[in-house]
């Protein structure tokens, strides 16, 4: 395989499942060329005269949308690991002999390994999207035959919208839809928030699929999935099991050394003066980031104070801030939890946000460089701020991007997290896997010290002898050395199982085979 | 001009301003080939790092766009004849110099009227949209360079979205608007209602406008338009005419003709069984039109039944349907009164619902086809009930095509008309222009009685010996030319001044320069 160093220093893949590849030239560097993707042009006469789209079966519309070899399936995450549907379509393409199938989901869940034995037998060629636990073993072993894409949402979304990657059917599940298609994620049995990642799906796909155990009247409201671009609507039993859709409740980390970190990055907010009335906001579900949620609604609550607005996944102390004032509205693209689905069913102020708005980068600007702190995790920071999200320092494809990478896009990106996991230090000389460029992570918050980007002389002002603790990422790096040891370097295969795109479709780096 | 005979027997022109075209070949016949239009794909690269486009001028804004020779310029018509805006984009291009340039109007209103001087000084190429009054007339006497192009709303976001017309620049006012772009047709000084004319527009235009007189902070919500295809957003003093945008009120008809019709057609909708629980139904802002929705709301009442939606421009009568519980939900793509814009920015039931999503027939189905009653106008029917409605029997060009031929797609096309207007028969043996072919035309209701299209026999059984006035369309049409004789034949030249287009975007008839 022909490799090229691209601008960050990184090896390279020349070419992708057959396609050539343009290798990352730095944040902002690459200017698309073309067009956006035009999908074949539809007509209503190929459409029932009552508009009733609704067909026996979901193998019945995987046949009439013509499924066949080679052909991409998107799918978005939205009933998480609670998801019935996704799975189904491969089982019904296994039945009827197609081969070499590309999944394109938003995300891919624990329920979803199943689709390893597709992998295995050929049906599916290859993810493109996230892939965790032991579907990213079993890429990391090399069992794929095809390469994998990991993409951010936002770079999933500029995929599909550029024509990078075309879908060819998008099988949609939703909570609630009517019989021409339009769609929603409030409302039923499998009642899950939003949708938020199924626009640029539903807009570009050549053909779409609903999928629905809640078949309501004309008009389903608000129109997530807007039903003139849906071909079937295929009702079942049971899209999701309700208590794997969204967690009964999300739950603050009860670590002690997890709330230390909470409560010094809400520290360096209200110091630094990021916080501040009519800032903007977006933290994400995990324990650590609920936390600061938690201590930041109290700073607002103190000094009266209001978050513009805040840019879900939704949770529920997102939605107590915006119920109790302390935050005008939630943009959302997915909810995490039943307070947070509530709210989107009943609060005007709770308005779906697509991915599609929130982080494609080929677009007239988007949401991430309107907010001014963004929370982010990583599994890996080097002492250039680069960052890691998919990989261990094991070398294990373990996670997707997510909206990590769009999300670095913020105006302030904060990283609130351990020096060390499992006796792993997190702060290292060179991430494993580039996902994220240095020069867009602003501050790491440690449970022994904040470390401040030295290109951010304005953050590093703001804070000076304000009695925070701030020390050097070096220093942070050798603080975790001094306590875990150097860890050791992983050894790898030269063969790359998986290529990492940048939000503009570049290649940023590449993740190689895990020697056994 | 090479002239060729479509599947209607109308003379059509071969090629319209150098582009050649496809002759109607009969009701859903013509089958699309090729892709939507991509435009180009933009990046976060060229817009601003705080995503504020707010710019100084309108002329600054057209020149960013790089505004030239031949350009198509979109415009919506939310502001009525109450536009501030539209007329200067005009202004401005002669100011600069600019040529030729191809006007794409939702629709005109007399206070464009100004541009005919435009037309003259080869600022304008042409108008591809409706034109009225002056201009109408101004294009019927051959004073336009370019060939006009007059499509229905659905046919003209068709033509947009296949690409048979490319926008180089869309200049969209808009009541309200946030300054990343995101615009709606509540709230300010000039507010509107809802603004359903403009997602075409904005989704498929290369370079994208807001001039707005009523900035908001962000997010300006519902995001009728979505600030993520927006170049720039310009503020002004004023965008519109507030007591010309709207009506105060709309008005029902007082004549006693007019009243004995729309009672007619009442009668008729409930004898027929049209009228019923669950039923859509659409009608107009015309005073026939919502005499007639009075006196259906009247036996909704009665009988305890409720339409299940219906669709806008919305009216008073609509409102007080949808708040007194005889509709379920409106679905709104513009509104004619204040109670209408009060009623879309309060009633969570009144829906903002695009042109876009509601008329377009290359699309997966669309809202027309669900619809169960709609009532229509015509300026002519003939005995085969095609209808016309952009030329009088004297062959001016006096009105837009609006959703018409859209609306024909309903399930029952209800269309009650005077037997004539100022003398002129308005049943004759063939429609001066042909806008809708009869085998969509049902109903035509008249003071003296009422045509059923032959074809429905299902609605001729359904009335049948129920005390109704049913006469043939050839009886309405001798009655009519015994009052007032048999009207003359118009003059017409040999240049054909306009090509009227079908929902699928070929030619069902031509207008042709009227004989001085």
């Amino acid at each position: 395989m022909k490799m090229v160093t691209n601008a960050a220093g990184r090896e390279v893949p020349a070419e992708i499942n057959g396609n050539s590849a343009v290798p990352f030239k730095g944040v902002g560097k690459h200017r698309p060329e073309g067009s956006k993707y035009g999908p074949p042009i539809p007509t209503c006469i190929d459409y029932p005269d009552d508009n009733n789209k609704v067909i026996g079966s979901l193998r019945e519309a995987l046949e009439r949308c013509g499924l066949r070899d080679g052909m991409t399936i998107s799918t978005h995450h939205h009933m998480r690991d609670g998801d019935l549907i996704n799975n189904q379509v491969f089982d019904i393409a296994h039945e009827m002999g197609v081969k070499d199938l590309v999944w394109l989901p938003s995300a891919s869940f624990p329920c979803n390994d199943p689709v390893i034995k597709y992998l295995e037998d050929g049906t599916v060629n290859r993810i493109e999207g996230s892939m965790n636990g032991p579907l990213g073993r079993f890429v990391s072993g090399g069992g794929m035959k095809g390469m994998a894409v990991l993409r951010s949402h936002g770079g999933r979304v500029q995929a599909i919208q550029d024509g990078e990657v075309k879908i060819d059917i998008a099988v949609l599940t939703a909570p609630s839809a009517d019989s021409f298609g339009n769609a929603k994620g409030t409302g039923g049995p499998s009642a899950g928030g939003v949708l938020g990642y199924a626009k640029a799906d539903y807009m570009f796909a050549d053909r779409v699929i609903i999928v629905t155990d809640n078949l309501v009247e004309l008009p389903c409201f608000p129109m997530e999935i807007e039903g003139n671009y849906v071909d079937f609507v295929v009702v079942v039993d049971k899209i999701g099991i309700p208590e794997k859709i969204v967690s009964g409740t999300t739950q603050i980390t009860k670590s002690p050394d997890r709330l230390l970190i909470a409560e010094l990055t809400a520290t360096f907010l209200e110091k630094s003066g990021l916080l501040h009335d009519g800032a903007t906001m977006q933290a994400g579900a995990g324990g650590t980031s609920l936390a600061i949620a938690v201590y930041a609604h109290q700073i607002l609550r103190k000094k009266g104070w209001k978050f513009r607005l805040g840019f879900g996944g939704s949770t529920k102390y997102m939605v107590q801030m915006l119920e109790e004032g302390q935050m005008g509205y939630i943009l959302d693209a997915q909810a995490f939890d039943l307070d947070s689905v509530r709210s989107a069913e009943v609060n005007p102020n709770h308005i779906p946000y697509p991915v599609y708005n929130a982080y494609n980068y080929h677009s007239k600007g988007n949401l991430t460089a309107m907010m001014d702190i963004m929370i982010l995790g990583a599994t890996e920071i080097d002492t250039g701020f680069n960052g890691n999200v998919v990989t261990h320092s094991d070398g294990l494809l373990l996670h997707g991007i997510g909206g990590w990478q769009n999300c670095l896009h913020a105006r302030n990106v904060i990283i609130p997290l351990p020096l060390f996991r499992d006796r792993i230090p997190v702060i290292v000389d060179r991430v494993t896997t580039l996902c994220g460029p240095g020069e867009l992570i602003d501050v790491i918050v440690t449970e022994r010290g904040i470390a401040i980007n030295p290109r951010r002389q304005d953050l590093i002002d703001a804070v000076k002898g304000k009695g925070l603790p701030l020390v050097s990422i070096e220093e942070l790096k050798s603080i975790a050395e001094r306590i875990c040891g150097k860890p050791e370097k992983v050894s790898f295969d030269e063969r790359v199982v998986a290529a990492i795109k940048w939000v503009d479709g570049t290649v940023i780096d590449a993740v190689h085979q895990v020697r056994k």
